[in-house]
């Protein structure tokens, strides 16, 4: 294993780091003409970093003439002649001063790492618990295509020019409905139709924030966030999202600790997920709801609730919103059709007081004009002719029944060293491997043996715990759960039984998971 | 008419100022109880400011008890009493701290007031030249469905799950394929789909741009540009759009006004429309934009090609884009299916240097995880069964005849000593009404007898001229051409014989348009 170490957190890109290192190596003569050198894909997951950055550095050695790529049979190191001709400046263009070192003129470097290190190739047959999304095989195809033909003949000309800011006018009243028949009724002055959860964070984050200004996310909580953020050069501070597996803790977002947090810290923004959030499918209590909204009115700062998962409650129903317990107007609500319905098309929503909708809408039109007509208008006559209600009914028996596999193949299978979350509904359960294991490292392994999961690494903005995974389940059937989890606990099982042998024989006992 | 007077330069966002001048000016007894106050669409016209800003100081003060809204006749202000009563603070929420001041939370005052101006609602049975838009009455919406089914039906589920970033597959295909065939081929590595090309703009101001960085922009130019890098605290050093009408001066952007700007600035990013400019019409000749190129190599400036407009060509035929002529790796160009099909499908494009599209995607990955599928998906059958090609060979022929009638009709019919641009294609003519004359004012006479325009004033960044105006024909069938045209003409005439009989009686002369 070539022995190189990256830092996140420097000002130097991670594809020059690893170049630079490379071409070190080389010029020390620890890499040599013929070495043979990792794959990217390889070399990325021993890195923990994304395949572009691994190709990104490659494709500079290579145009310097340090390495060569030979199909079949992987990539190796130059000889050291052929690098030297290589390493001569390019040859200025024919007729001006010469090409632009784009990368000099990037504004930030940090946005090149995001969450997509998550949307990585599986090989076919893996079991996949790596993203939170609908089961594609139950999409209603049939019934969307009824309804994109019934608007396209009524309304066509209407979806396919230019149009409003706000949202396309029949999905904004199909909304409206849906939202009274809910009981959570709003007016057509709070409610923005948005391109999806990610584009509600980002028009948030520029309608509200500045660099260096702090908001409060949940820590674990959702990468995209996180991207957002960073992005916008916001401070993240992080407020701990509880299991609720020790005795006398309460599940979900932590508002003892948000209220030290806005104690010390000017925050403009609490973003959180009441109901089985991103990772760890835990959901807070009625009374942590009343709690939070108090606390969070006391010091003036506004609460954005992602009620992305909320309509995929099980047994044990659903619990009233922030949005809903508000009495302080003081919450930004968030919610999308990706979940419940289909993530290709790119609609979500905000319902948010009136002057904060007039300026995220202001924002949005600078930002993209509109939202797609077409995918509105389509999710409109779905929602409208009651399919997407009968959808989620027959989506929330799925999920709840692989929720309970989930649930009892950890049971089953893994140590009793392990813990996990006990979630009402939602996607997703969080798994604590016993202490001193290391997800990335079982990642590894388990991938080996057809089993993908995201390590816990990608959820953290802070106190990154590495011994915690997510499994999303929703897209996967229970007999591959059962399969899957076997897998997970029969290697977690192994392993644990190597670090005993190797505990007796000598000490230290801290050996890696291999 | 109220003496009011907004400054859209200060910090106090313009509706604070409207509600604190109207609060002013009871208290002062200027307006009395009972008096009437402009209805929010007047009184936006009047001050040139978006209604929403009315509507928001309206709101202000009718929530203070100071005016009152009477459905069918008008908003009037209420009695003193009554005003009294209402301006004591609202109770507190029961069981909190009270809600929040959302306004003081606002990262930025200034994206209040956008291109959205431009939007606003017309009395129906206008002419109006106002949005550069294809004529929705040519959509070839059969066609169009019979993809959207045919797609659905192959790849559907394929459509509806969650994609990639840079783009959906038959698409990025499809349009390589285009390229290829228009002779401008490019590799899939310099593509990445977006969400059309405000988003495109906004994605390159997040990678390249800093607050206080400067960017080179046509003026006048498209408000949907200023409006993102104003959104992105960038500075904008407007560059003159000439109008070829002066001799020995050459159409379009101004390559020695470029030149001096360089000199004098680090400018990050150069962005500008080479053929069929909006607002003015005009096109670069071949040998400015080789000479451009020169220029921005030279200085290292990165040139970002608006190329939207290109493809709508009239007999002359088009010229080599910027992107084919480029010898040093400089140049973006940006693109959309907006223009040439259909606007209310959000769907755009870029193509760059590898390393630049790598980091738009990421960007883009953050802004909203990809454009939608289903609208990919069409357009990409669409493209490929030659359906494109034929819709935008026929609306040449359909805006080649309306610019032809634009410009037949303004030598007939306006004073000579108006002048406008000749443009060979695009959606757009730009007028100069004779000196001392401001648009704003034409527009607001012309729009009583049913005619509707841009006034220049939404299009400059630096230097406005106020006698200026654009006219987009592109959705205007010719009779209404030549209709309106000769109304403009006329209430113009009008103006210059009645301004003539005011010079001879008396002095100064200086009198406005009424």
């Amino acid at each position: 294993m070539l022995p190189l170490h990256l830092q996140p957190e420097s000002h130097v890109p991670l594809y020059v780091q690893l170049r630079d290192q490379l071409r070190a190596m080389v010029h020390a003569g620890d890499l040599r003409p013929g070495d043979r050198i990792p794959a990217s894909r390889e070399l990325a997951s021993q890195l923990g970093v994304h395949r572009t950055t691994i190709a990104n550095a490659y494709a500079e050695l290579e145009s310097e003439g340090l390495i060569q790529g030979h199909v079949g049979r992987g990539t190796f190191i130059r000889s050291a002649d052929h690098a030297r001709k290589f390493t001569m400046p390019p040859p200025p263009a024919p007729d001006d001063g010469g090409s632009v070192r784009w990368e000099s003129l990037f504004a930030d470097e940090r946005a090149e790492e995001g969450l997509h290190r998550l949307t990585r190739a599986v090989p076919p047959g893996t079991v996949s618990f790596v993203v939170a999304r609908p089961d594609q095989d139950l999409f209603p195809l049939d019934e969307l295509r009824t309804c994109v033909n019934a608007v396209l003949a009524r309304e066509g000309t209407r979806i396919l020019q230019l149009g409003a800011s706000d949202g396309y006018p029949p999905l904004r009243e199909a909304l409206l409905e849906m939202f009274r028949q809910e009981g959570a009724p709003t007016s057509p002055e709070n409610l923005l139709i948005t391109d999806g959860g990610q584009q509600s964070l980002d028009l948030l984050s520029r309608a509200f924030l500045r660099p260096g200004d702090a908001v409060v996310l949940e820590d674990p909580g959702y990468p995209g966030a996180i991207a957002v953020f960073n992005d916008g050069r916001v401070r993240c501070l992080g407020v701990p999202v509880r299991s609720g597996n020790d005795a006398g803790e309460a599940p979900g977002f932590d508002v003892a600790a948000l209220e030290a947090t806005l104690a010390a810290n000017r925050v403009k923004l609490i973003l959180l997920t009441p109901d089985f959030q991103n990772p760890t499918g835990t959901s807070m209590p009625l009374d942590a709801r009343r709690r939070l909204l108090e606390v969070a009115a006391r010091h003036q700062a506004p609460v954005v609730e992602d009620h992305i998962y909320a309509r995929l409650y099980g047994r044990t129903g659903q619990l009233p919103s922030l949005r809903q317990l508000d009495r302080s107007n003081i919450v930004i609500q968030i919610d999308s059709f990706s979940k419940v319905a289909f993530p290709g098309l790119r609609v979500g929503w905000i319902v948010a007081p009136a002057n904060v909708i007039e300026r995220l809408r202001a924002v949005k039109q600078a930002t993209d004009l509109h939202s797609d007509q077409l995918a509105q208008a389509a999710l409109a006559e779905f929602t409208r002719r009651g399919m997407l209600g009968r959808h989620i009914a027959k989506m929330r028996r799925v999920y709840s029944e692989r929720l309970g596999v989930v649930q009892e193949s950890l049971k089953r299978f893994m140590p009793h060293e392990a813990r996990w979350t006990s979630p009402q509904g939602g996607m997703c359960v969080w798994v604590e491997l016993p202490a001193g294991f290391d997800a990335s490292e079982l990642l590894f392994h388990v991938r080996e043996r057809g089993v993908d999961f995201a390590p816990g690494r990608y959820f953290y903005c802070q106190n990154h715990r590495p011994n915690t995974l997510r499994l999303a389940f929703s897209g996967v059937e229970p007999a591959q759960i059962r399969r899957a989890i076997a897998t997970l606990g029969d290697v977690l099982k192994a392993e644990m039984r190597k670090r005993q042998r190797v505990s007796r024989r000598a000490e230290p006992a801290r050996v890696a998971l291999v």
